[in-house]
């Protein structure tokens, strides 16, 4: 038996039936967050870069993992026998290339690495690969035996190992890809004659080399490669893929005055010269344009932000959300699919929701749309170059043309007309002294209380 | 002499007379915040736990620290003639059983710890036990010399140090603790003739030694023994805290997205299975129930937080706050002593104070309650299942019934019944083409200008 | 030639010229922001204190750096030819005394290390004297090839440099200082004969030697020396210098719980016994003053705190604000060009624009002032012990009187007495029964929809 290319279909076993026992949670570990998406929809991104297929193994009962794994197939462990036989249910969906295991827990792991991984089983003369690190701390890692000539001769387990073998800094990782054949019969191999009465996935390794596999080693950052299996490593996982995130930005020219105060998400996209300030959080699926800044203290997601905008500080931009080239949305101000025009200003604490304002218009503070009825969301249609006095409350369904203007304080429940003045206030009663007798009449009230 | 076990009541004797002289402030030092109560509070907490008596040792004038203190007795010192003297102050306190001596300055020494300590008197054949660190950088410490018996020869200060001395890495902590009855004399043994006049309390060391008493260390991580003298240093013992109540929530199952932006207090619960986003402050008194999500930028003081609530991003909830299960509390929104009933909102630029909504009630965006007359604070209750319309001005004392809805921008100042709609604003006029004349009109005086 | 005191006119020349390539940003290297001002003002402040006179040398329409410059005079790089063509474009500025030639984007150098450099020229025996450091990691930096005697014998760059040469630790920085006759001489022998065709500088080292010039070298801090050419660096120097402004806003009594999320600017000043929760920002031109607390997620720029005011949680202050003793600001409360009397409050949810309160007075939540026409800006006069209403708005210019009333969600357009209550509100109106009825009626227009 030799290693040769394999031009059918790759396909990448994902296990994803992991419980969050350690995590204290009832959530599966799959489903974990990192970087504003679960962990295993970052191994999936990594993975589809490289696999033609991918089949994601789940427990029973995790419809959320099957909805987050579509379109991808997924199959049903039912019984948690171990790692072997959380491989074997996918064995249906082998195809005919070759096929690799990987981890929910290790969404770390890059592309280039699972190239390398691929690469090496094909082009590189390995039956089987795997994946290996040298971490910092090798603990009760499982070492690897590398032979002279280059091939793994076995992995031996820490409880296992001799003093000499304890020595070797290379550690299972556990991640292996091999051809869809052999690989079936390998894992058919793997017996459950051990403590735990479990079926080990690292067992391929010894049963491919009685097989005259030839099983060969590919090298990766332990950052790539150490799981995530508690709160705590979910925490030091979040400040890694941030860390790279943060890096990434500065060097495409965005100026982080704080880089280590700065949360970004997956996808998030912004253009070089853009300043951010400190303490700012960027959700899913937001883009900020060129020369924009963003406060302290602003919170996005799902949301476009023009060209020379600013934001904040304590800006809200919730999803649905757009603003124009050089908008201003200033502090304690919440948007929510709403679009503001060129120019358009909202600076003080609003709550524009499912709104459109043209451009140039300035929104008063303390401006809020009545968007909801209790039942029924509706929407607010505001013009270009209209100023809406502050404290104003548009109840929605309501449209003001442009260059309108609104009246401090009014309730506005009918459109207005462009170039209209629209009010809804009371008039102003003064009563002198009064407020002198309030005051006398409260504090009498208190020598009494 | 030989060391005993003592059944009697053991006495901690806690030094916290220190001004805040390098600290550069007016505070007593005792006073000095950690993790949301002061300094000597942690102190207290901790040897409450291992002794069955605590006197506090305080400055003249030092009421803040008495009330502190109490119930536990003080005393004071009048003058600051050293360690020993001080501990002397505490005398009469003494008691029966082992005394012990500790430091304000010192608040992160743990009860197991001293435990140790009183467990090597009683019975690890110490008629003295002190505390000792391995420091990172030694530095001036005094260095604790121990003979091939493992019994303390003696305590080296820096400056009479040899280099041999020098060398050693054990380093005194100032803690120690004996018999009362020995320790008595050994203190009024200790004389000030060195360079400050002082009554150095680790004389004791030497003097027990002369007497034939057997003197053992105990050893701690330096991390529980630093002194915090100087501003740094209390944020330095700031950040030990928070780094260990972070690792606490995430073992105990509360997802932390960043870890290092979330301040705790000294007494904060969460439940498993709550997230909490990046930079949020808990200050004293908080409980979270499982299943929250407390959003980032919030803000949360004295309050419970129910099951399932959705809390933020930028919400305060001050003290006497309740959340029922399902209740959602938004941007720029303020609670104080206001309860919100099971699926109850407030989700946008609200200000409750002195409240109670009822379950599944709607408030508005821009909601106030008017709780203050200047003189006196009053009630809002709101029933279940009421709409409050945006902008809603609630004069307190005021009352809504149950499925009654409020009007966008009325001022309600009267009780409203249930299943009533209350309104209090003006109709609305909107006069064409007024805008435009109001524009041009300011647009010559510009031009005037 | 021998070193001689120099009691002329010193003059330090700014290399400010370059552009923001690998910044990847369309403004001048010299105007990143470093906390709070621009690169080069950090610069120009240190020289200032050292050197009679300062030359910044800039690019082509590079208008924003000259003005930055001012009063300092500028002259135009118009070809990038290499450093010590930049630095001969100051030639006819360099006077009689002393010329150091620095870099905008070393801007972490300090005073102190300026002065030691400007010593060791007159009175160390040099002629000319360079800066010099020992980075961690030395990589590609020239060295600094020092002689038995003391004196510098060479620069080696990285490229050129043997196996021993780079085992020196003593890394170029590129700062240099002669007296203007010599060094004149000097800069025009440097040649361009290099592969990238560019005047070196560093080239004057071996110039100077060859004229039997005695050249020294003065030895720094990397932290000072490190060249900031990346917004990776950028970060890392704000990083240093926030780092070095926190820790003596602590060493000067202030109490920061969490210290690395405190952001200062580099004229901050806050006086002792101030407490400053986490996530705060401090922009240009802040002062708080002896007892103050500033809570958490603040953000302060141009303004004055009084003695023992409280800013906060969620206090945006803005310039031209002007706190008095035992103020008040709460939460997502907004302050702009505002002067706010002993005692006074505003806790809640305001915008204060253009205005002044006077003592005591009490500015309920949700107060807005109108201060912008869509033209003009106005001013709100508000006298000492008023009690202005929740959800009041105030449309400017307006004054309200000492000791006044303005009712709850009051719209008010006229000025108010002293002592007289002024209100500006519809009545209410309680409908029986009209609630349940208008949500019978969503209801049933959702069963259809």
């Amino acid at each position: 038996m030799s290693a040769s290319s394999s031009p059918a279909a790759s396909t990448a076993v994902l296990l994803a039936a992991g419980l969050g026992t350690r995590m204290k949670s009832a959530m599966p570990k799959a489903m974990q967050p990192l970087a504003g998406r679960p962990m295993l929809a970052h191994l999936i991104a990594s993975a589809a870069e490289v696999f033609d297929r991918i089949v994601v193994v789940v427990g029973p009962g995790m419809e959320d993992v099957e909805r987050l794994a579509a379109p991808h197939a997924t199959v049903v462990q039912h019984d948690r026998l171990g790692t072997a036989h959380a491989a074997l249910q996918a064995e249906a969906l082998f195809g005919e290339g070759d096929v690799a295991v990987l981890y929910a827990d290790n969404p770390l792991i890059t592309p280039e690495t699972l190239r390398r991984l691929v690469e090496t089983r094909r082009n590189g003369g390995a039956d089987l690969a795997l994946l290996a690190m040298r971490p910092k701390d090798p603990a009760r890692y499982g070492r690897v035996v590398v032979g002279d000539d280059g091939l793994v001769e076995r992995i031996v387990e820490w409880s296992d190992a001799s003093a000499d073998e304890r020595a070797i800094d290379l550690c299972n990782a556990g991640v292996l890809c091999a051809a869809a054949g052999p690989f079936r019969a390998w894992l058919h191999a793997v017996r459950d004659d051990n403590a735990k009465r479990e079926f080990y996935l690292t067992d391929v390794v010894s049963i491919a080399r009685a097989d005259g596999g030839a099983v060969r080693v590919v090298e990766a950052p332990e950052a790539e490669l150490r799981g995530v299996n508690s709160r705590v490593e979910l925490a030091e996982a979040e400040a890694a893929v941030q860390s790279r995130l943060r890096r990434l930005a500065m060097e495409g020219g965005v100026t982080l005055l704080a880089p280590e105060t700065v949360f970004f998400s997956f996808d998030t996209v912004i253009e070089p010269d853009v300043t951010v300030q400190p303490n700012v959080v960027f959700g899913p699926g937001v883009t900020v344009r060129g020369g924009a800044e963003i406060r302290a203290f602003s919170h996005l997601e799902g949301c476009e932000v023009g060209a020379g905008s600013l934001v904040g500080p304590y800006a809200r931009l919730r999803p649905g959300t757009t603003l124009g080239r050089g908008a201003h949305v200033g502090n304690f101000v919440e948007l929510k699919a709403t679009t503001l025009g060129d120019g358009a200003k909202a600076n003080h604490l609003t709550y524009l929701g499912d709104s459109s304002v043209g451009a140039r218009t300035n929104v008063g503070a303390g401006t809020i749309t009545c968007n909801y009825d209790g039942v029924f969301k509706h929407r607010t249609t505001i013009g270009a170059n209209v100023f809406v006095g502050s404290d104003s409350i548009l109840v929605a369904p309501v449209s003001i043309g442009d260059d309108a203007m609104i009246a401090a304080g009014s309730v506005i429940t009918q459109d207005v007309e462009g170039g209209a003045m629209a009010i809804a206030r009371s008039a102003q009663t003064t009563k002198p002294g009064w407020a002198t007798r309030f005051r006398n009449k409260l504090a009498a009230k208190k020598g009494q209380g």
